[in-house]
């Protein structure tokens, strides 16, 4: 009997343990995980914070019993140390023992995922400083913020998870700064479209200081406040959301190969340069579908393929993701941000020709209660009008709109060959011409 | 100077002539609208009658005053009697003054529209029965219900229009009961898809009697029951929804060619069998896109589009419409239901071998608030994959994500391009696997 173990049981660990299960019923297979949950769905945690999740059960997708009923014998707080590629073995530390011990491998799967940066600063070590990555992150911040009530919060850097936070800090009477080192936020949209965030977030009342650099924190023991610039912001208690790094060093010091970020670089059947060993999810690299390159883009979605891939793999079977979009959305407060494939930025550095419009619309008829603003931005090469991405901003309705262009995309569809085409309408989900015909329509003036 | 006449102020008349403007700045616009209001928004009527929509000047989208402005001349309250094709002048009654006049045309459009089914019953005739096409009918409508605050509504037809009153009548603190003479309600669905709709209905507790026709009214002056196979169903408001005709008479009585459904037969280009003659919206056919027939769909959208068509051409341009899906969504109180393309009659009557799957998720992650049902139909050739059509029911963010499938069928995609495809996932807007991923999945297998 063969014997699959894979390092990590969040999304991409469990989905190529579960996925091995259904495509070889007599494999064995060992899951390690370092944590004390598995299985959960992460991207949740700021809904937990804020209390719209009522409990860290409700994050769970599957138990341990659940695994052990498929024969997927999962260890939680045991970590992997160490991968000895030769022998075929792996040197575990069960975390609560202490004890480390070896364990054999016919085939790897490494889903060992990434952790929040948190960059070495003064003061980083004050109590109230937070990243946000895993159930007891949230635990703890939960714990902060019902022990010593904050009143201001600032979270740094403007990506997705920073901005989800803003409405779960101030579901807790939090005031909300965010501090952001670049010039714009969220970094996946082009400027002009980032502006209408930016917009919206100070009509609510949130500060953003864009292009400002966080230096050190203040506070005795604790937080209270950021030097941001030549600013003193107060904060007395701040999120870090300044990215993810993947935990790819135990894969590295095997001599596994690593590609961009310093992620482990794998192919489209999530292959590493080891054989025998599977990479996926937020520790890999993964191939953008329009460029052909690697990139690391750490999302769940990408996470859960690259998984099922890696374990239909690792079990003997033959499968394989062309590639991905970096199809993403969030909810930041009332507004729905979304964007898929290349943005400006993104063209340029793959030397695209291109050319874009952006286009503001109703996400409803106009005299529809629930009928919202959204801008909506289309990029389509110079040449031929291929469809190369698009991002959205835009109130209730929005945001899941850019499935439409990220099926598009996948599809390989021009401007022109979409440009009539037969959209759903009615009055509370969209003006008689949607949004997203009004955007191609654009390209054929 | 040339001079193009539009027979018609609602969606395809108004774009007509909106466009034919754009196109040719020197072009004589003429527009004669046998009704009051023009331009105006006739989804929106069941949401007006419900009181989501406090005034009637909200659904009207573009004034008279604004197309004057336009040089493009509208003048209601004149209906075209007739028309004569050699000599191409149009006989015109002044419906307010009776007096009838003629006038010339170098081009044509007609967009006469539909008017409502109400077929010959016993009964017909009395107060409290009526049909919803226009805002007179909605005035007539909401009049009565303030006037005789009627509490069991019944509604005759099971279409769109018929289950977007139920909920709008429920706001007016009426029961409602709704008859629907074939098997099923929603015809543009498949039966099973349907099931979900009825069973949610009933779980609001509105009654649908299915396979019941109704045969006569009773009520002193005013309806007061509506007979309903052998039951006598009691009735104190009626609303008539089994459907539309086109106007296509005077066309027909000048020789044009008419088609499908007696609708006047038009080409890609809007063009009828008259020369300098093109229909447009709800009088007219319009080319499935998937079988390349003729098909009769009344739907804004299709009006909106053919009638740009046929501007664009009138004024001298050369537009073309490649054809429709069929695509439509619909709200039935908290349900959302769309579709596109072919259903499985639709199928079986085109002569294709189909295959289908239906599948059971959420709309947005398990754990969110917002999370509801969601059921996913989808259709596609037995050979070769290729999507046919989709079906959806199912709660908020539901139905819009039939784009997505419009989208593909628009692209031709096979189910296996389409599987892996990279969608949008947060926890407030899908599960991690989108409803629409795993139901393309259940074709690999």
């Amino acid at each position: 009997m063969k014997k699959l173990v894979v390092i990590g049981g969040v999304a991409a660990g469990m989905s190529a343990a579960a996925k091995a299960r259904r495509v070889d019923p007599a494999l064995q297979i060992e899951v390690f995980a370092a944590g004390e949950y598995i299985s959960y769905g992460s991207c949740g945690l700021p809904y937990f914070i804020g209390g719209r999740i009522n409990s860290k059960e409700a994050l769970l997708a599957r138990s341990i019993d659940k695994f052990a009923s498929q024969s997927i014998n999962v260890r939680i707080l045991h970590e992997v140390k160490g991968i000895d590629l030769k022998a075929k073995k792996l040197e575990v530390e069960d975390l609560v023992r202490g004890a480390r011990f070896e364990e054999s491998y016919d085939r790897l799967v490494i889903a060992t995922g990434a952790r929040a940066i948190k960059p070495p600063m003064p003061g980083i070590d004050l109590d109230g400083i937070f990243t946000l990555r895993t159930i007891p992150d949230s635990l703890a911040i939960i714990d902060y913020l019902n022990k010593f009530q904050p009143r201001h919060a600032v979270i740094i850097g403007a990506g997705y998870i920073g901005l989800e936070m803003v409405e779960n800090l101030q579901a807790h009477n939090c005031s909300v700064t965010v501090i952001q080192g670049a010039p714009q936020i969220l970094p996946g949209m082009d400027p002009d479209m980032a502006e209408k965030v930016l917009n919206y977030m100070d009509s609510r009342g949130v500060e953003a200081l864009t292009g400002t650099t966080a230096s050190a924190f203040l506070g005795r023991g604790r937080v209270s406040s950021v030097m941001a610039g030549s600013r003193e912001v107060p904060g007395d208690i701040v999120i870090m959301a300044v990215g993810v790094r993947p935990n790819s060093e135990i894969a590295a010091a095997a001599g596994i190969e690593l590609g961009i970020s310093k992620a482990i670089r794998v192919d489209q059947s999530c292959a590493t340069s080891a054989a025998d060993v599977w990479a996926a999810g937020d520790c890999a690299t993964i191939r953008n579908l329009l460029t052909g390159k690697d990139s690391y883009i750490a999302l769940g979605t990408n996470a859960n393929k690259q998984g099922r891939v890696a374990g239909e793999n690792a079990a003997g079977g033959s499968a394989s993701l062309k590639g991905v979009l970096g199809t993403s959305i969030a909810r930041i407060m009332d507004m729905e941000v979304s964007r898929t494939g290349l943005n400006e930025e993104e063209c340029r550095q793959a030397g695209i020709e291109y050319q874009s419009h952006v286009i503001k619309s109703r996400t409803a008829a106009h005299y529809c209660p629930v009928s919202g603003e959204i801008w909506l931005k289309i990029i389509a090469a110079r040449e031929g009008q291929r469809i190369l991405g698009a991002q959205i901003a835009g109130f209730m309705g929005a945001g899941k709109r850019i499935d439409a262009l990220a099926t598009a995309i996948t599809a390989g569809c021009t401007t022109d060959e979409l440009m009539n085409m037969d959209l759903a309408y009615a009055p509370p989900f969209s003006p008689v011409w949607d949004p997203i015909l009004i955007a191609l329509d654009q390209f054929g003036k």
